[in-house]
C-alpha cells in the first residue's frame, strides 16, 4: 500500500523530514514494508508542484535549498494552493508544516480539517491546532476514518506523547509535570555558570536556541501550548489556555539561581497538570526549584524531559531533545509510520 | 473479541497482573473495547483450576490468598498441568509467568513453544527464554500468526523495550546503556551515604531488594540477560549470554565510592550495548563511574534506567521502576493490551 504524501509547507521541519525519508527509504520498505512518494509540495513562499507520479524528492530538495523555490522543478502542475494541494490531489497522507499563527492556529487547522474531510490521513508539527482544538480534530477525524498525528508538538521527536498515549496506557496517569521549553532551560543552565540573564539570553540567541523576539519562550507561552496538549490529549481534560495560569523566567534572578545551588536545587521552568479529585484537571506553567535528586533537575542545556506520575508505575521520567530539524522531521516519520502500521494490520 | 486468558503460574506477578485486571475491567472496555475472560490458572504449587465459561476471579484471587493454593475454587476442572492448560483450554491468550530457570529458560521456553504452535499468544515475563532464545521464538510466533511479548523482561512495567522497538523505530539507535538492576543501584546509592557493602546489602535484602542470595544481582547476571535482550531485540544482534564480559559490584569498596564523589562521579553498574562499524553490536555489563550531569547520574535507589543514542534524537532516556508487584503486572498489561489493539486493526 503506497503512502502517497504532499507537504503542506516545506521549510526546515519539512525538508528535514524529506531528507529521512530519503535516507531510509529502502529500510523502511524492508523492516516496515513502508512505501512512499511525495506527489505535491505547497509552500507560500517556495511555490508548489504536484505530480500524481510522484516527485523526484533528491532533485526537489536540491533545487529548493539552491534557490529557495520549488520553480525550477519543472515536471509536474505548478502553483496549487494548501486547500487545493490537499483536496484535489491524489495524495493520502498529508504533512501539515505550514507557517503558523499559534494563537489561531490558522491556517493549520483549516488544512486539517480540509485533509479530514476528503479522507486523508494528517501528522503535524504546528502545536496551535492541537492547543486550541484536539478534541474537535480527533473526533472528525475518527468518524471521517482516517488518523492525525502530532508526536512532534510535544518535545519533538523525543516520544512524550506516544509514551503517555499508548505505551502508559491504562497505567493510571495522575500528573504530568516536565521541562518542555529548550530556550528557558538552556538559559537557566547558563545562568547557574555566572552569566546573567541578559548574557545567556544573547548566548541563546546566537546559538540559535532563542528567536530574536524569545517573548513566547521566556514568558511561557510555548510551554502553556504543551502543557494544554498534554493535558487534553493524554489526561483526559479540556482545557483552554485561558484556563492555565502560565509565569514564565524573567523574573528570575542570577541571586536566586545562587540562592537554590546552596539549597542543592535548579531552578526550572516547569509545564505541569494534575488530576483533582471530581476527575477534572488543573494545569500550570511556572518556574520551580527543583532539588538535586528529582530525574528532571539533571536536564541540562536545551534538553527537555517529561515526568509522568502513574498508579502502578509510580513516576516514568523521559528526556531527550525537545526542538531542532532532525528530531522533528523524525517526530513527522514516526507519526507516518505508525498509521502506516495501524493500516497494514 | 473476547480475550480469554490462561495463566501458566500464578505467584506474585501473576496475581498482580490479575488484580490490575480486575481493577480496570471496566476502564479497558470503554477505552479499548476490550474484554476478557480469565479460563484457566495452572501453577506447580497452588494447583490448576479451568472453566470454559470463565473463573471468577476475585473468588479465585481470595481462595489462593487464604490458602497458598486453588483447591477451594471448585467450579470447574482441576489438575491440568501446563502444557495441558496451554493446548486443551479455550484460551487463546497465555500469561507464562512460571518459575522459570535463568539458565536454562525452561520450562517457559516449551511453554512458549506450545502455545505458538497452538496457535495462541503469549505474554511474558521472565528473561530467560528471551535472552536465550529471542529471534527463534519471535521467528516461530510470526510463521505461527500470533504474537509474543515480554515488556517485563527489561525494566519491568517502564516501557524500555517498546520505547526502543515502536516508538523510536527508524531513529537508527547506536548504542544502549543503563541501569538495569535496582538491586545494584540501590546497594551502590546506600554506599554513598557511607554504608559498607555489606550493609547495604543486609539492608536490600530486609528491604525485599535483594533476594536471600543476591548472586544473580550482585554479580551482574540479571543485567547481563536483560541486555542480551536489548541487544537482540532492539539493536538486531545475535549475542547469547557467553560472549558477553560481564563484572558485577563486589569488588567496589566503600573508598572507591568516595573516590568518585571527589571527582563530581557516581558508580553505576551499566549494562551496554553499541553497534560496531561491521553491523555486529557488542554488549557488555561492567560498573562505571558516570559524571554527574549525565542523566543516569541521576538515578538513585532500587529505580532503573535506560539511554538509547540514536542518530535523529541524540540521546533519549527513560527513567523508572525495574522490578515490583505491580510494576511486573502492568507489564503484562501493556502487553496484552498492545496484542488486542493489533488484532482489531
Amino acid at each position: 500500500m503506497m503512502t502517497r504524501i504532499a507537504f503542506i509547507g516545506f521549510g526546515v521541519v519539512g525538508q528535514g523530514l524529506a531528507e529521512i525519508l530519503l535516507e531510509q527509504k529502502d529500510e523502511l520498505k524492508e523492516n516496515y514494508g513502508f512505501e512512499y512518494s511525495v506527489v505535491a509540495v505547497s509552500d507560500k513562499m517556495k511555490g508548489a508542484i504536484y505530480n500524481e507520479n510522484g516527485l523526484d524528492l533528491q532533485k526537489l530538495l536540491d533545487v529548493v535549498k539552491s534557490t529557495g523555490k520549488v520553480d525550477d522543478y519543472t515536471e509536474g502542475t505548478r502553483g496549487w494552493d494548501s486547500l487545493k494541494t490537499i483536496t484535489e490531489t491524489n495524495a493520502n497522507l498529508i504533512v501539515e508544516v505550514s507557517w503558523t499563527d499559534i494563537k489561531t492556529g490558522e491556517p493549520a487547522i483549516s488544512h486539517i480539517k480540509a485533509a479530514i474531510k476528503c479522507h486523508k490521513h494528517v501528522v503535524m508539527t504546528n502545536k496551535g491546532p492541537i492547543a486550541l482544538a484536539a478534541r474537535e480534530l480527533l473526533s472528525m477525524a475518527k468518524t471521517n476514518g482516517v488518523e492525525i498525528r502530532f508526536e512532534g508538538t510535544v518535545l519533538s521527536g523525543t516520544p512524550a506523547l506516544n509514551l503517555g498515549v499508548y505505551n502508559l496506557a491504562s497505567s493510571k496517569i495522575t500528573k504530568v509535570a516536565g521541562i518542555v521549553n529548550g530556550t528557558t532551560n538552556y538559559i537557566l543552565t547558563e545562568m547557574e555558570k555566572g552569566l546573567s540573564y541578559e548574557e545567556a539570553l544573547k548566548q541563546a540567541q546566537e546559538l540559535g536556541y532563542a528567536e530574536a523576539d524569545p517573548t513566547a519562550d521566556v514568558e511561557g507561552f510555548d510551554a502553556l501550548g504543551k502543557i494544554v496538549i498534554l493535558t487534553n490529549v493524554v489526561m483526559g481534560g479540556m482545557l483552554t489556555k485561558d484556563q492555565v495560569p502560565c509565569q514564565g523566567i524573567t523574573n528570575i534572578t542570577s541571586q536566586d539561581i545562587q540562592d537554590a545551588k546552596q539549597e542543592g536545587k535548579r531552578w526550572k521552568l516547569i509545564a505541569g497538570a494534575e488530576l483533582k479529585g471530581d476527575g477534572s484537571v488543573e494545569a500550570y506553567v511556572r518556574p520551580e526549584k527543583i532539588p538535586l535528586n528529582h530525574p528532571l533537575a539533571a536536564v541540562s542545556g536545551p534538553i527537555n524531559a517529561l515526568t509522568y506520575t502513574t498508579k502502578y508505575l509510580g513516576d516514568v521520567t523521559i528526556i531527550g531533545p525537545g526542538a531542532g530539524r532532525e528530531a522533528t522531521g523524525y517526530a513527522l516519520l514516526t507519526d507516518i509510520l505508525d498509521i502506516h502500521r495501524k493500516a497494514v494490520r
